[in-house]
């Protein structure tokens, strides 16, 4: 079955730490950036998120990062294959907001 | 202070209901969609995700759907803004993954 | 029928002039952003794109905008539509691709 | 100094054809997809866009395809790097909109 328990790492060399999924398919966990748009130094942020519990070991799935050095907010959301050498790979897509101080800048805020 | 606690309406009917926002900014809701991608009808669906504890009030947040009548995913990720007449609006954007049968199809997988 | 020429302008106040469709569908205009998140003055920018020239009036279109006062370069995509009043509306969403000095630096170039 | 002009190839396998630059940075050219969410069978579909025409080799650049088996555009937007072997390698995301019905039906319409 699908599970998002344990450490990922990305091609950027990004890494998370999803703790135990609970019944309902919500976690926590920890993202630990290797990227930052930010000035401040990088801190270790918390990831809240949600996954599909399908039986087979597709299941796709979504969280948030609280990022602790900006006031940014970033998502992800993608979905978990088998890999070739049946490890299983997790395939993502993001958004990330960066707070603007007015609704007119509001267009420029996601990346 | 910024707190994305209770109802909100987007532009396309949609509705979601934040419960209480802790301490570190998570929160629990439903998220009553106008709109499907799916075949099945649609269900009240369960949201987690986290916001900043800005003493402003436009925090930035994001949160994930798990759709209960398909296999898909939703986050979202915006920032709160006080309208013209006072009120907060909701600013956000957002990425709907479909679960797809295998990895040669995930290019198409998220709009 | 579906034609895009003329001036068209969007809610945060650009303007954008398409002139002669071809009978490829190809069209040639310029665009007068009303928003840049660029240092410099901004400056009227040519466009160039394609649209498809269906017999309705609902042709999806796209094109690109090349900035001559920043390096940058957007892509919009859309759709054509009848308003209430009978008059034609523009749905396109954007892409802007702002140059980075270096390949790590990629994740962050587009918003 | 920085040119599309010529062939090129994605992760995919999708292929373009670009053939001459003009002075202003405009292109036109030929796209092969190799993946499509169309009913009909993949034929060749015609591209315009536009780049820069920066000194160094990092130029950005967009365009447009007008696909000749479906009523969906995309638009490209992306920027030029050295690879690590010295050869020119292009970075660049997407947005496919497919045409619907109607207004209520847009915000599914981009992918």
């Amino acid at each position: 079955q699908c599970n998002l328990a344990g450490w990922w790492e990305n091609d950027l060399g990004s890494k998370m730490h999803v703790s135990e999924v609970d019944s309902q398919g919500n976690f926590f966990g920890e993202y630990y950036t290797a990227v930052s748009s930010a000035q401040k130094p990088i801190k270790p942020s918390p990831l809240v998120g949600s996954q599909h519990l399908d039986e087979d070991s597709q299941c796709t799935f979504g969280f948030t990062v609280n990022w602790k050095f900006s006031d940014s907010t970033a998502v992800f959301v993608g979905q978990c294959f088998a890999g070739e050498g049946g490890e299983e790979v997790l395939q993502s897509t993001w958004l990330l907001r960066e707070k603007v101080s007015n609704l007119p800048s509001n267009w420029k805020a996601t990346r």
